[in-house]
């Protein structure tokens, strides 16, 4: 089976660099693919990206070296076996607040005896070769997302489930759960429930993932122990961009 | 962020006229959007409409100040969510027949505190503004539907759930729950459950809506109170005309 | 091979009631095919249709006995030969100016030694049966429109054009080319332009149809001796009905 | 109504023949519609098809007197009632373990009174005709997949369960969880298991299907008394014939 | 009709600012539509957008008022009479070499007495409005490429084409054809046909665009005379800021 | 640049294996990818793929090492260059028939001096790497299609072209212009013409490929001196299982 280039990483205590595709397009992923990234993320959750959509976005993918992840819209049995049939090497499952929704989670993502996972894998086979069926338990990686005071307060339990390989912070909902606004990560109690996640993931052996905005960021969070950062999205990668360029022409104009 | 035109039109004591729409395609929906309704639903039950279609319907309506909804398929927290990350500004929801069923759908639809939905607002942040993120809360409708036995017999506490805005009424679905064909809306039973639902929705402050089949009974529907009437759609409106130009074209020919 | 119904219609001195299709999508396409025309042309000129939703169109088409026509974008053959080989049973060309025109028009439509037609019926022969290639010259129809002054100070020669079926008028076309605001059909030049196709294309053996916008004036056209009319389109009947229904409901808000 | 021939060939006492869809494509359907199967099932657990395709592809099988089944991702009641309303004359439901399963698929494919189906149907009224409402009840079936320990521990409940058609076994999945790898067909205990089904199932007056890899082991179902067989799919087919085309070429290139 | 901003720049003596869409995604021109461009060209020759793509993403446009244009593949009729029927106001035509082509070109372009163009502006109308037939001749702009050493020798005969407004200069196809490597703006001889083409233009009255690649040149093009200066793409800012977050982080990584 | 294998099997005096797409799917494209072919061709002409089909299908193939080429749907510049910048490392150009199609057909496949391709090879860059652009014209490969008497005619001078890499046998469309039924290939004046073709080429320098529907006949075709030969495509494998799954199955029965 082709190797999880993540767990690769993970297992020489290395980290992943991470991008995240919103933008629904073969061609787009295709070309984000050829960026450097060492995983790319489909998001099916809040980016605008159907099932077939995501097929396609995984096939341009597999062009390259670069390792998919998909977010999957919720903790739905459906969306996450298709996601996994589809060729997916990782599982992003947003809003995982007790051990029941990991252990459910974790389920769905492996064959018996391990998981309640059907078989069927499509795609999969054809990614990473004839021997998927026997190796995809021990190769594609689950991650759970601890964004909620709820997830926190179950902590512990959650990152006791067995064969969830890491947990995944996502700052704007953890944010939002404990009364600040999305987008700014940067409130003392916001940056220390990150901490205890981390120390607390660690601690029971998890791997750690964060979505963050920038560079800088990504960054400070590999520095704290993260062991894989998402560091932009293509939508907010043109953005910047386009922002910088129009500033830059009209700066010009002015001179 | 841009008003909810529905919203605006409740709090003048105005009703809404709703078209409603069926056919996954952007340039029908713009069409539509180009007739006068006040809101146009995009119906993913029963409609044939997938996310991607959604989305560019959606989009399409946006071209226009008509108000978007979107009917999702089930209570089901995944394509809740990616309904308003979308840029709805209403959900119909259908089949809500607890409370536990309007506090789950409520929920879906609010950001915390007040609910669990999850941050991401990808193209509605677009469609609404940069303040979506504050005031979606206020500005997004909540719709449950009303349309079984075991909903009239919950009533009194699906209207009593906070934050729900209004119920919509089905009354194929409701007719056929209390044991009618679908498609007849004359009988008298039908009629008094219709009433019954008005009266305890308003009695607790909710709007009230309903789909109707024609002009004439949408016209009774807003006599007896009703703040929102849906009068057609559009494969419905199509294959009226349809009918009607094909039967004076051969009663020509027989003249 | 499947017959064609509107050479059948033809071949005993009937004529064909069409609809027409500007929406593109398979279920808009099923409702319409329902509804009791003879016959439903895909417009993949002026409707938003591309090719891969034509063949979707098609298909939905083909689950009823209504005969499938298309009109192709313009006079050039990769399309003409795509939609054929998706099983299209008529093609209306459209701005056939020239003899010249025609011929090629006609030559793209008949596979050797009548014309220059590829081999290679994917879709065409699972509608219509495995003799497709044996009989398709002599099944499916060439309708070559005619609608500017070019065209009419050409019509003898057009019309000359051995195995072009028939001729097909786009009224707002050819009034815009005499001078006229298009969609006003009842300019008495453009009148009698149709009157001189219709006596042209009859006198040599050619059957005509023509694109109309009411009931009555597809009556008076098949009175005049039109072979075949197109009375409405899909997006048209849409709006029509919605303009009917939103006004009789705002009727009924006054009384 | 249309009537299911699937259901008429049990009547009678005979089997059915099943095809497998798992390419996203009308068109590929239709050419499989064209083979002689009485049923080809479309696949949107493990195969690559959305909700839009899987709509193209019923609407293919339509213009065929093929019966269309679809297979749900999962028993989530959003996607069943799609299925239904886009006109599937059969569901085969994954992962059935449980008669609350059971009845919970049961209740999702019927109107009321018998289930809690909404009423809506939109393309299903089209492919079946105006009685649909008042048929599809007595008409469409459901198929129940007994898939593993669980399913077998609950078997006799499960089969008990109102308005069940049938169940079908998933081989690959059932053998999975009895211990054994996925696509091994021949294993003593799960042969036996397949047995205990098919009489357990029988004795209650239900139907049984199969999903098998090859003709010959087809054949040996049909023998045991199976109802129902699946012999291959799309790709499968393609696959198979790849192969044994390049293979004989190669052969030829050593002689 | 609603006003073509671009020409209200032009009659104001201003120049217009520009984007470009490489990726076939209506949510990627939505958001790039929120950026600040006057326009943005949806590019249907090197960029990998088909004609429903291209509809769905001038809808996206139209949700704004960025004006919308599209670059066709090819001086090809029906592609060109597709993108006006599907509401672009203004068509950049790729490889006008001859006054021949900028004729066949601006003649595709305009309704009869001025052109060819074939009536039925299906999405036209509802962007534009009900007169867009009676304005769309003075609104609706035409640009020809100015790309190859031919089109340099027939420049003041292509300039003098009535009815066409600008030219718009490829600078990567002009320095390949005289000889240098595509991408490299900065040779003296390409700098100088640069020149050439914008005084030969303007002294025909007719208004001048130019593809660029940074701001810096974009801001030169403007000082030069430029009316229209198209600074980036989708695509490369995409690029461009993926490069600088992953340098950033690397930057970081090593201090 | 990414080597392209039939030009290099063809450096070494060796042949390639020719696999066929006509299934419009990235799926059903890469698990044919999987099967061992040399090259796949997506099939534009009579394959019922569209721009961005082919687009999800050369993405598929490129998950491999198989060599993609695409057969545009005719001798049109629009499409060909963008079957280019898609990323196709093959033409395969239906119907050329004179020595101006060829240098017509080469002209759009080659960057100045050599023809006339425009610049932007958007997809290209990323399966070929950063030196495409200039190496595009010694690497991408050009196949005429000699499938008329006419070509036959005027085959000399064809295959005299400079920069046409080679031709490419239709036997369907050659035997129906001889004058017989298309698919039987064996007629003697077929068969003459075709080593005709071979010779003619192959005394120019030329390579030589055909379309074949069994591996015996591709192999004659490879023994007469053919470099590559089709064997069959996705639709005719499928079918071809599926006929012979189903009479196995039958003849079972029978027994």
């Amino acid at each position: 089976m082709k190797i999880n280039r993540v767990q690769e990483l993970w297992k020489n205590h290395q980290f992943a660099i991470g991008g995240w595709l919103s933008i629904p397009s073969g061609f787009s992923a295709e070309i984000m693919a050829h960026q450097g990234w060492d995983v790319l993320t489909i998001d099916m959750q809040h980016g605008l990206v159907n099932a077939s959509e995501m097929v396609s976005m995984l096939t341009a993918i597999s062009t390259t070296n670069v390792t998919p992840f998909v977010r999957v819209p919720w903790l739905e049995p459906g969306i996450i076996m298709k996601v996994l049939d589809s060729g997916s090497y990782g599982v992003i499952c947003p809003m995982i607040n007790t051990p029941e929704d990991a252990e459910r989670f974790v389920s769905y993502c492996r064959y018996a005896p391990q998981g309640t996972r059907s078989f069927g894998p499509s795609r999969a086979v054809l990614y990473a070769g004839e021997d998927y069926s026997q190796q995809a338990n021990q190769t594609v990686l689950t991650l759970a997302m601890i964004e909620t005071q709820k997830a926190l307060d179950n902590l512990d339990q959650i990152v006791s489930v067995e064969r969830l390989d890491a947990v995944f912070v996502g700052p704007s909902d953890l944010g939002l759960s404990l009364g600040y606004v999305p987008g700014n990560h940067e409130e003392p109690v916001l940056l220390e429930a990150i901490e205890t996640i981390l120390k607390t993931a660690k601690s029971h052996g998890k791997k750690t993932g964060i979505y963050t905005l920038t560079p800088e960021y990504a960054k400070r969070m590999i520095k704290l122990g993260f062991d894989y950062v998402v560091i932009s999205s293509d939508a907010r990668l043109m953005v910047a961009q386009a922002k910088q360029v129009l500033a830059d022409f009209r700066l010009q104009k002015i001179k």
